[in-house]
């Protein structure tokens, strides 16, 4: 069968004609690459507006009563340029006046946020002379607002069903009445995933303006290593943790589909980028750990009960309470009379005196429950460290050459990381640490 | 005020007159040992009896219809000999008719066991000088068999309130209406905290046969080192993971009154022991790690579910499940949309399947769940641990030098101790790799 890739490509690769340049000599590379899921035009230097912002600027002023006349000036600006440095024959002029009078009818926030993909899905469509797929057609959404996953796989296969290579704009699908509905901002990617899956691609390839996910966060580490490859369980982790990565929606389709998704460079065609798979390979080759995220602002409770350990149900009740309250927990050390639950410090601000009074109430006069805030959750994520003995060993070494007092340890559960709990005032120092342990 | 002292002295200290004048020689070294709570005499030799299984026998025979006098004679024996060498003027033999009366007459169960403290302690008082007081006055027992603690500290302390140097037997008591009721075996140690409670004394001492608590066990360390100085809350945490210390009762009611235990060795009276307290000092000198125990035989629950982390409350749900089976878990483990609950393995072999059924539809379908067993589970303990950052760097440097695989860490709720989980395989060589570690 014919090898097929599905592209999506993010603003910053769409942001003037010369990008658009870029994207097609990347497709012209590899004749696989039969389908493009576009973003709206992003920025093309740091202070530059988004199309996307320009558009719900517009509708703001519009449904205020105001002109919106002088900011639509830029979105036309934009698109025109493309088009004449382009030489491209669609009407991207009717098209833009049809936004504009749109805007100006009182069409919906959706609808107006949407056509910026959809102007931008027209001109690299005729720019490539491949087919334009309105997503209006492809991408159902519910009456509530929410996806219908299924509804959608059904329409975009049946759409796209004979390999013609075609354009199917990012970020809005329509509900049955044909009303134009947006995913959450960075929706493309939820597009380009749910497209992937529809032609099962083998591969789902998302072009960015980076060459791939970072081991760690730039502004912590040092110009940090790029992530070859990664499993979608790993970045689940990491993302989890914090690492900025992809839309999760975004994930899921391809994940549960078994299609890899490829992070690319727009701007380094020639980069390998991040691959995220669900077996990566575990090969002597890959690093022992595949990345490092954190975050800080965590609270631990702490439970302290005489005798806790022989009553059944203790830990399911201290839970319960929690719950009541909406609180999910992240992790949840125990010893001997004493479990700790460590949370989200915002998530328990509003009840945390009702909270305390309620887990005093369960310890009753035989124990003590407090809290300590100010703790910082650091994942170390690795494939690779399922079967490395030494990592725990190297990576509390490089914690204790910094000084660093570990306040909790969490491992076991996933086999792919190392949870450990520092004080906030160590948590870049502890990054810093583990990272140059590992990554060097 | 004065000080004040009790000592408990176990069967070995008290098993023929040479031990009796070992235990008089000890009190006359310290005269604020004020009160004395005595065992049953126990083994002279490792294939001696002792005192306290011949009344068992005696009593199992005589209810059975059948002769006890061929074993009584060897408790005869036993007591007339020391009261003879001793040249004691109680009147033993005449003690002695009145339990074989009373085991031939058909007495309970508890009052014939009992009765080896209760000739303990005529002997012992009389060779000292000192007033006998019968734990049946003073240790009240409630219908339904339990301890009721706050009459016997009552009764104690009222009946032990002149300072008056006092033996006091151990193992019994008695309830309202005069029947004698035992603790389990070993319940001498809590005879001894209940006195030491009752008379608020400055320090609990418990002489036995061993110069206090080992940091591991000798059967898997050769020689390990004596403990000096541990708190309860250590001992309670290494005593759980199995290192078998005093008896769990006879700790608490210390413990509570903040009256520290000194294990001592009645065969080496100037070693100083082992002392338990509440607040041990926590000094540079004092060691990194006060002791190591484990366990074998533990299994591990793991359930990954898709979002699990999104969900609030599904932690609670499957403690709920184990809770409804009465289980108890040991460790919990958290990662990403997976959660590893740590049971020992005895307790669900006989609801394995359904417990994993009942998982399995709290997964429902988006996840797995999944059982590992031969899990070994080592507390490295130690109060020292606390502002010591390097101690988990060492502990896993050691382990990974020993080529072991470490399965699942959980630390942070007692700040007193690392838990690491290891293949049972590797059980004994991983904490002799701590022990060598710490202690050399």
């Amino acid at each position: 069968m014919l090898e097929c890739i599905v592209t999506k490509f993010g603003g910053s690769s769409l942001a003037n004609d010369e990008q658009f340049r870029k994207v097609r000599s990347i497709l012209e590379l590899e004749p696989t690459r039969l389908y493009l899921v576009p973003s709206a035009p992003g920025k093309r230097f740091p202070t530059d507006e988004k199309v996307t912002d320009l558009l719900y600027l517009c509708h703001h002023l519009a449904s205020a009563g105001q002109p919106f006349e002088g900011q639509f000036v830029k979105i036309r600006e934009r698109y025109l340029s493309i088009a004449q440095h382009l030489h491209l024959k669609v009407d991207a002029e009717g098209a833009l006046e049809e936004v504009a009078r749109g805007i100006r009818e009182g069409r919906s926030r959706d609808w107006c946020a949407s056509r910026g993909e959809y102007l931008c899905g027209l001109l690299i469509a005729d720019y490539l002379g491949w087919r334009f797929v309105d997503a209006a057609e492809g991408v159902r959404f519910r009456e509530d607002g929410t996806l219908d996953a299924e509804k959608t796989q059904e329409l975009l296969s049946s759409l796209l069903k004979n390999r013609e290579p075609a354009v199917v704009p990012g970020f809005y699908g329509a509900r049955e009445d044909g009303e134009i509905v947006t995913f959450s901002r960075g929706g493309s990617d939820i597009t380009g995933a749910l497209v992937a899956r529809a032609v099962d691609a083998d591969v789902y390839e998302n072009w960015t303006d980076v060459s791939g996910f970072l081991m760690a966060d730039p502004r912590i580490v040092d110009g940090p290593a790029e992530i070859s490859s990664i499993t979608y369980k790993e970045l689940r982790e990491l993302s989890h943790m914090g690492a900025s990565v992809l839309h999760e929606d975004a994930m899921f389709p391809v994940h549960r589909a078994g299609i890899p998704t490829n992070i690319r460079n727009t701007n380094k065609p020639y980069h390998p980028g991040t691959l995220i798979s669900k077996n990566a390979p575990n090969e002597v080759s890959v690093p022992t750990i595949t990345g490092i995220a954190g975050h800080q602002g965590y609270s631990v409770i702490n439970v302290e009960k005489n005798m806790m350990n022989s009553e059944v149900g203790f830990g399911r009740k201290v839970l319960s309470v929690l719950e009541e309250y909406g609180i999910s927990f992240e992790h949840m050390p125990t010893g001997i009379d004493s479990m700790c639950v460590v949370v989200k410090s915002e998530l328990f601000e509003a009840c945390r005196e009702e909270i305390l009074a309620r887990l005093e109430a369960l310890v009753d006069g035989s124990g003590s429950v407090s809290i300590a805030d100010n703790l910082s959750i650091i994942a170390t994520v690795g494939r690779g460290m399922v079967h490395n003995c030494g990592t725990a060993a190297r990576l509390f070494s490089a914690m204790s050459r910094a000084r660093i007092n570990v306040r909790m340890i969490d491992q076991g559960s996933s086999e792919l990381s190392i949870i450990v709990g520092v004080n906030d005032a160590d948590f870049e120092s502890a990054i810093r640490a583990i990272y140059h342990e590992f990554v060097g």
